[in-house]
């Protein structure tokens, strides 16, 4: 049985699915959207995952995200398209965006596509993982709303820029890679800051562009630090990737790029200038047989996850992990156990069951 | 005039394409194979350039590298190709995989190469500068010479495995990202041993898996750490961007990935099991056309170089620089005022010279 606050992933999705139709969504975008917050909490990414109901709820309910996007490819070659969102939820626009390139990864080899006039898509690992099923090698970026500065800036100029690709093994599971570019998750940030911690030296600025451990003070006007924290240890680099990310979101796609990112909550501030239209997103799509036998390509991934397995582990460690190991191992558990809610997530659903007369208990 | 120690660029690339031509390159690949090296010396990136003339020199009369190599297509789609280089220098086989990849995006929107059996190519940034001359975003990775642990290991199993990608600007100069994945390059490593200097903490491990301070104890046995450098600031990140790289080069092409790419010098240890041939690259081309106006896209980038220059700077600083801007800056000073070589770097051509009868001053 699950505790009062452990809810099975079915039931989570079911509501969610029944809140997206209340707001205007048909039941199969409903039930889409539904999925890829769902593979959130179940992957213990909570952070982006029915935590977020409520803002996409508040969004929807104020116009401000389209329910019913009309979604359009406004320039298209064999292999490659640049879409418009117009507007939708990125939980809708980033699978459909996604299973395009995938489309056109099976047809030609490869695919690739940008999206513009969209909003925030969740976790882009889902979006690697639906390649997988297709013995694709999957690339998924995102822009998202200022909060990371340029190494040697002092103000919010990216969002924290997410990366993700997927490799599939034979018998071992997939190399899932998934990363924001910035140092420290956000929410990481805000956890610090509920619980009176401190963060630890190399995550952020204040608003003087001092490095800072009170979490506070990054909360309030100060910034998160690039991959790589300072100069001396390669946050240029950090600050590179979150550059990369984002001119192949929005440039290449016609949307809002740097610091002109729209918000992603009713309460945050609307960038002063606009530079294209909502955010953006980069999907990828490569045929692993348009490179080399899908079996050898497998066997080889095998291989390399048990070889990096068994790297003589660091003292106190159990040795390196395999990206998307500790995801994978979160999902298992959830699946069988329930996802695990805090409080504040539980009474914001309560209220939004409350607003909408769906049931939640 | 020059002075002792600086040599004019077209000096240094006549003299090694004559030391590649007395290796057996015929002279059109021992020009090539000078423009590579001397765009790294032009670029600052001095570890790259002809720092390394004598270690490729040594691989070539040894036998250790194939100076006529026949480059083949072992696997092609409209718009990706699988290379085997033929173990040539990868300062060949890279420029005409690169080139591959381009032609394939200026017909099909875009291009995908990964290359097995060849060796090191110079710096990234060469081939992503190789499409910008044809309005393509251009991608590199390659993965080298095991240097790095992953996050928790104790030991070398992965190279410092590049990622390059440019964007071209329309007045501004264009967006150039080359960066190695790892928190410091090996070369800064060596500076510090030569000078008796500490390292800071966070670029290295000794050969007991703890943080060192000490050059001397990364190069006995240690070894590099991920950019990240640990847990807290994001070292599994760092981890999965080489992994990425490794899998794109390697694991595609069927070349050595992890531990087991082959040695860069003639004196550094032969791994103990191959797991394909030679080292691997990655390529990739995408014509800015197939997804937005490329007058459109070159006007956004001006405007994004031009937002982020004008970024609010952290005190102490000028403020944070464009991707690009250092190179850029060391090719304009080093093209009007030569190359400035250190003393064992000149030792090593004049031993080069007379060991060819080729003049060296």
């Amino acid at each position: 049985m699950f505790t009062k606050s452990t809810y099975p992933i079915e039931y989570l999705k079911d509501f969610v699915t029944k809140v997206f139709i209340h707001l205007g969504l048909n039941e199969e975008d409903a039930s889409l959207a539904s999925d890829v917050l769902g593979a959130s909490d179940l992957r213990g990414i909570e952070s982006h995952g029915v935590a977020r109901l409520h803002t996409y709820f508040d969004m929807l309910k104020t116009g401000r995200i389209n329910p019913t996007p009309k979604i359009k490819i406004i320039r298209e070659s064999a292999t490659t398209a640049t879409i418009d969102g117009d507007n939708g939820l990125g939980l809708i626009v980033g699978p459909k965006s996604n299973k395009i390139a995938m489309e056109k990864a099976i047809k030609f080899g490869t695919g690739w596509v940008s999206v513009s006039n969209t909003n925030h898509f969740g976790i882009a690992g889902y979006y690697v993982l639906e390649a997988l099923k297709l013995n694709l090698i999957g690339w998924a970026m995102t822009n998202s709303t200022k909060l990371v500065t340029p190494l040697w800036g002092k103000e919010r100029m990216l969002g924290t820029n997410p990366i993700s690709i997927a490799f599939p093994g034979k018998e071992e599971p997939p190399i899932v890679i998934d990363m924001a570019t910035c140092t420290a998750a956000y929410g990481k940030i805000e956890m610090a800051k509920r619980n009176n911690d401190q963060i630890p030296k190399g995550w952020a600025i204040d608003s003087n562009g001092s490095e800072t451990e009170d979490p506070n003070k990054m909360v309030d006007g100060g910034a998160l630090l690039p991959l790589g924290s300072n100069r001396e240890r390669g946050g240029h680099k950090g600050y590179c990737l979150a550059v990369m990310v984002d001119v192949l979101s929005c440039v290449l796609s016609g949307a809002n790029w740097g610091p002109f990112a729209p918000p992603f909550a009713l309460q945050q501030e609307i960038p002063k200038r606009s530079v294209g239209k909502g955010i953006g997103h980069f999907f990828g799509a490569m045929k692993i047989d348009a490179f080399i036998e899908v079996d050898e390509f497998k066997s080889q991934i095998d291989d390399y996850v048990r070889t990096f397995r068994s790297t003589n582990p660091q003292s106190g460690t159990n040795g390196p992990l395999i990206p998307g190991d500790p995801e994978r191992e979160a999902e298992e558990f959830r699946l069988k156990n329930g996802i695990p809610l805090i409080e504040s997530v539980i009474t914001e659903l309560r209220d939004i069951s409350n607003q909408t007369g769906i049931p939640f208990d």
